[in-house]
């Protein structure tokens, strides 16, 4: 089924290949579907008056230790290396390279690695400003998020967009936020004439730990998916999610409200290229084809 | 100058800190300026109905390979790295990473590397095609690119946006493209009244070599930019590059024409965040001030 899928993808330029497994072109039909979801999420948002940040997909060092995502998603993760010698070792490394050969050997860590998700790069700029309301703040985020699971499933990319919304406030508040958009991705789904359901869901936690972290993730329902049915019409795919990080996020960057207590915080998170391709497998390549609510934003 | 200039992007809240040098959020007026930029270069380009590809900022290892990048502008790439080991060796690094230490023991090169312009993926996409029209195939790219150049100089960031257009077709016609779009982004500086100059220019080549490189460029035109005071009035800054490639990225992608001659190709690119700090230099950070042509668009 994935291979079929695929091979549909490229027929009709959906997508274009790009060398390497995960790794796609997009053509203009897709850039209409993810132009228009995004305006739909965003009139969809709109009463949260959010505050627009956009960061280039690459996350400061500091930012990404504390994500501790090295530490929970390990082998997803994609560090920048860059080369720090002289001519003579420039010559061998090339030597290497022209072989067809690993010429990493002078590159070194540069301290920045690929952004996970669209919101890591969020909380250093709300621990910045100090004394957030409790009522809360909202940040409208996008990016090209990297995981490294190279795949021949379309819906599984090693870099994809994000659109999200970044809550920081009272635990209250955190709460009635993630409620009111499973809400709207409901209405979302319904709007783009997509079979869904919301399920409380894990992270790909790494390790004998992770398991435990999982288990602890779902018995407190701290992760919430819209599933929709992509590539293998047993196993539906996370097209977006609904997160408490509870003070997790304010404790690692120290984001802090008014009255000096941690921030609880909370994201909502839209995967633009795998609902693209939910818009392909229900509707079809052609814009024509589309529910009138996706053709008209797009 | 850079540092107050930077202090002045961070004070009206169009870039915010990303915590490395050269790594900026970017504020609701910056991406207003960017979406309106975007708008008038696409109504400028609209008569080469050109073909829409959008790729991820990460190139597959052997398009990286044959662009020829590493050799010549070696310091300035991003190879992507990834953790291979087992349970053992993700405790030893995350022991490493936790006490603040270069974590990457267990980190190996995934055969990508972070896109350096966004015409790179395009010209394995044109390869396949095989026997593409002499009159010319032109394709509408966009990508963030890294460049290894950490900075103060908010002109001189390490990832950034460009939108370009690339042509592949005959020598006449790929020149008379260059030649179109010279013209056009005179007229689009014009439009966004920022002082502004076209000029020779050539590429950062590394090394030795890389003198003679950037000296035959020059001799032969190759390159212009379209250059605006920003940062330092007394060096202008390249917003925009029209360059030739003569038969570089056919013979290195096997790209022909249908009577089996190699493409000649060429690209132009548009720098969108230099552009849209010139539009802060020189108009502000409100959009009250801005152009009527650019405040329509945005």
């Amino acid at each position: 089924m994935p291979d079929g899928f695929l091979a549909a993808l490229f027929e009709t330029g959906f997508l274009t290949p790009g060398g390497a497994p995960g790794i796609y072109g997009r053509g203009a039909a897709h850039e209409r579907a993810v132009a228009g979801l995004t305006r739909i999420i965003e009139r969809h948002g709109a009463p949260d008056h959010a505050e627009i940040m956009r960061f280039p997909p690459i996350l400061a060092g500091d930012d990404f230790r504390r994500s501790g995502y090295f530490q929970n998603f390990g082998p997803l993760a994609g560090t920048i290396h860059c080369f720090c010698g002289d001519a003579e070792d420039h010559r061998a490394a090339v030597r290497l390279h022209d072989e067809n050969e690993d010429f990493s050997i002078h590159q070194r860590a540069a301290g920045l690695v690929l952004t996970p998700a669209a919101c890591y790069p969020v909380y250093g700029a709300l621990a910045a400003r100090k004394n957030l309301p409790a009522a809360g703040t909202i940040i409208d985020a996008a990016s090209w998020c990297f995981r490294r699971e190279p795949s021949s499933d379309p819906a599984r990319q090693q870099m994809f967009r994000m659109h999200e919304r970044v809550f920081a406030g009272a635990e209250d508040a955190a709460e009635a936020f993630r409620a009111t958009w499973i809400d709207r991705a409901k209405k979302i789904a319904a709007l783009l004439e997509l079979p869904h359901e919301i399920v409380v869901a894990n992270d790909p936690f790494f390790g004998l730990t992770g398991r435990l972290m999982a288990r602890s993730q779902r018995a407190q329902a701290l992760k919430y998916e819209l599933q929709v049915p992509l590539t293998d019409p047993a196993t539906p795919t996370a097209c977006a999610s609904f997160n408490l990080h509870l003070t997790k996020m304010s404790a690692a960057w120290g984001i802090t409200l008014a009255d000096g207590e941690p921030a609880f915080t909370a994201c909502a998170g839209f995967g633009l290229d795998r609902l693209a391709l939910a818009i392909f497998r229900h509707h079809g390549a052609d814009p024509a084809g589309w529910p009138a609510a996706l053709a008209r934003a797009a």
